[in-house]
């Protein structure tokens, strides 16, 4: 007998009959002789309406009061899919995050689970329940009900898989898996059988939606093995485990394409230390979040600071530039918007050299001017314009071989 | 400064509009100095619409788990009041059913409360918040959501303002208070000032839906100032309060019609001891209410015994006493749905004799035949043909001159 986490996304519970398929799925594992713990999100769409209404209440919604009102939309599932197995005589029972147990901080909208008490959970599934939870929710130290953050529903599954050392936990959603990069633009794209953590988390850092980032360190981090596959067929999907040796044997794993960054440049900035403090210091205080960082000296004792943010954040983030600019007397701003991040994956890269030669040349290819480079250990990527993105994409994907399956 | 529990019902919180003039009343309240809870019921329609999707779940949507869906009502009105206080700049701070410490049975769906754990509303008053409670859900020993009842915010509200000794509950509702009848059927009817919780009681049970039951049960032990008013004008609506000697004065304070009722006769049953404890011991174990019992002496060691159930419950009644009349040889069963109770109501009853004698008169001048009649100490109810339900309404109100203020 084996423990099973099963998590379904928006789209997967997104009606009644959604709901019943999802049923369906989760009697099958449990007739197979296995323990299922089932954890929902909201039903696609209800999320997105719970903050129109909360946005009709306040232009900025309290964010204590957000969560309590977001919550409601896990609630709905979690309670119907209940009864529904329990219609189908199956014992069946609901847990809402604060009933299993999930303790976060105090983050509202945002929150970090900080551990899991699964006395609860299992003690009903020792007797024989299939456990159903809501995602995306806990309560903090006062009893508040927070929530995760978009996504966060993966990160309930892979928290409590974790605490309840899951064989797996499986992630139903409405992707067959995880591509080599997005299908929509490269029509050579490949489902992945297998990657690593380190892999998948660059990927979800640079927008692959198909996990929410923290969940993809929780497994990492407690080695749960996470199964990403559609909740529309039987198809197995990915799983996203351990690196083992073979592994390495791909050098790029797969593309991906952010055009969700803009670029703020300040030119002719004194080349003295505090400077660069100074300005990501108050980015820091003000939470917006800073992706690549580049420095380049000049002649004359100046230097040109440019960094990239979310398109949220930009407007905020030139504002802080301007007055910082002026503080320390940068000569002028320069911003844009237009620009696309593309990036090759590997954890080949620790062992084979060469990855970036490789890219440069085949951007170079197509006349594809990168304007910025920031590399990690299994990681490279460039800023290009934006409307070079998607030919960027099938010329990497193509110059790596992707469209082949590993060996 | 005093303590006032606001509790607003559905049609008051039916939509943000109505939520933001809920705000400002709540505003106005705290702007005078007075500490301010307020419990809300879910938005017009929308327990209905849960129920709906859970029937489209199962046909016997689980107790459980429907607390679990129908407790996200309230939850969303909570935490829209709230974001909206906080967004005009109060203090503010919803609480759910088991954050506010409101513990009850284990009874999924009409839930009694046990007992309320105050401190964290106490401590989040003392720290000058505008308290929000969700209304109609508690949580039982077991941590489960439960809820209590239709009309079930009514019950949060006066335990709650029991609990905090409140100096007054106010039940914000869409009539402007407690009438002596329906105004929809008696021009006449006149709003009454003050009523005490026996007779409120007894309006209550007898179908006048301004107030659940439990609600003025707990109001009467705790002896908890209950005042009916409207959210949609300033007017003054009904007191409810302990009795005073001057409200005896009035020998009846109300009429009322319940047209909900069914009736069950069991024709020539033997008049043996017992009979009657298995009929009705059987009912209650199928949890049927019964409402009146009349049982009559015929000749020949038989006897007629009648009863009458809530149309609900009817074809599960009838049922059983089918059964039960073959086991006990009952000649026949007839049954009557057609019918209305007509009740007249007054503390004065208890000192004033010949209440009854003029309303059989009143009711006899219309023609209107008698077919069952019980009686309590202020209460003396009449089951009549429904379709003279309104005439029969009519007179009585007329009879004891209920269209005049009491002196």
């Amino acid at each position: 007998m084996s423990l099973r986490v099963h998590k379904y996304g928006g789209t997967s519970v997104a009606d009644i009959q959604r709901i019943a398929n999802v049923a369906g799925r989760v009697q099958k594992a449990h007739d197979g002789g296995d323990q299922v713990v089932v954890v929902l999100s909201a039903m696609a769409g209800v999320t997105d309406r719970l903050i129109a209404l909360a946005n009709q209440a306040s232009k900025t919604p309290d964010k204590r009061e957000l969560d309590v009102l977001l919550a409601t939309g896990e609630q709905t599932t979690a309670a119907l899919l209940a009864m529904m197995l329990k219609a189908r005589g199956y014992k069946a029972k609901s847990f809402l995050g604060f009933q299993a147990g999930i303790h976060t901080d105090h983050m509202s909208g945002k929150a970090r689970i900080l551990d899991i008490d699964s006395k609860r959970l299992k003690k009903a599934l020792d007797e024989g329940n299939i456990v159903v939870v809501a995602g995306f929710q806990g309560a903090d130290n006062d009893g508040d009900i927070t929530t995760l953050g978009r996504g966060g529903s993966d990160t309930s599954a892979v928290a409590i898989a974790a605490a309840l050392k899951a064989d797996v936990c499986e992630i139903y959603t409405d992707v067959d898996g995880v591509y080599t990069t997005d299908p929509r633009i490269c029509a050579d794209a490949r489902k992945i059988d297998r990657i690593s953590y380190e892999e998948m988390l660059e990927m979800a850092i640079l927008g692959a939606k198909v996990l929410q980032i923290r969940s993809v360190e929780f497994a990492k981090k407690y080695n749960v093995p996470v199964h990403v596959r559609s909740s529309f067929n039987e198809e197995e999907g990915t799983m996203v485990i351990n690196e083992t040796a073979d592994m390495e044997s791909a050098v790029v794993s797969g593309v991906t394409c952010d055009m969700n960054e803009a670029r703020i440049t300040l030119k002719k900035v004194p080349d003295q230390p505090g400077i660069s403090a100074k300005i990501f210091g108050a980015l820091a205080k003000a939470e917006i979040m800073v992706d690549m960082i580049i420095q380049n000296t000049r002649s004359g004792g100046q230097t040109d600071l440019t960094f990239t943010v979310t398109k949220d954040d930009f407007e905020r983030a030139l504002e802080i530039s301007e007055m910082v600019a002026e503080e320390v007397a940068a000569e002028e701003i320069k911003t844009a918007t237009d620009i696309a991040k593309v990036s090759v994956i590997g954890l080949g890269m620790k062992s084979h050299s060469g990855v970036a030669a490789v890219m440069f040349e085949a951007l170079a290819s197509e006349n594809i001017n990168i304007r910025l480079i920031s590399t990690s250990e299994i990681r490279i990527s460039c800023v290009i314009l934006a409307k070079y993105a998607e030919l960027a994409v099938r010329t990497l994907h193509a110059a790596f071989g992707l469209e082949k399956p590993r060996e």
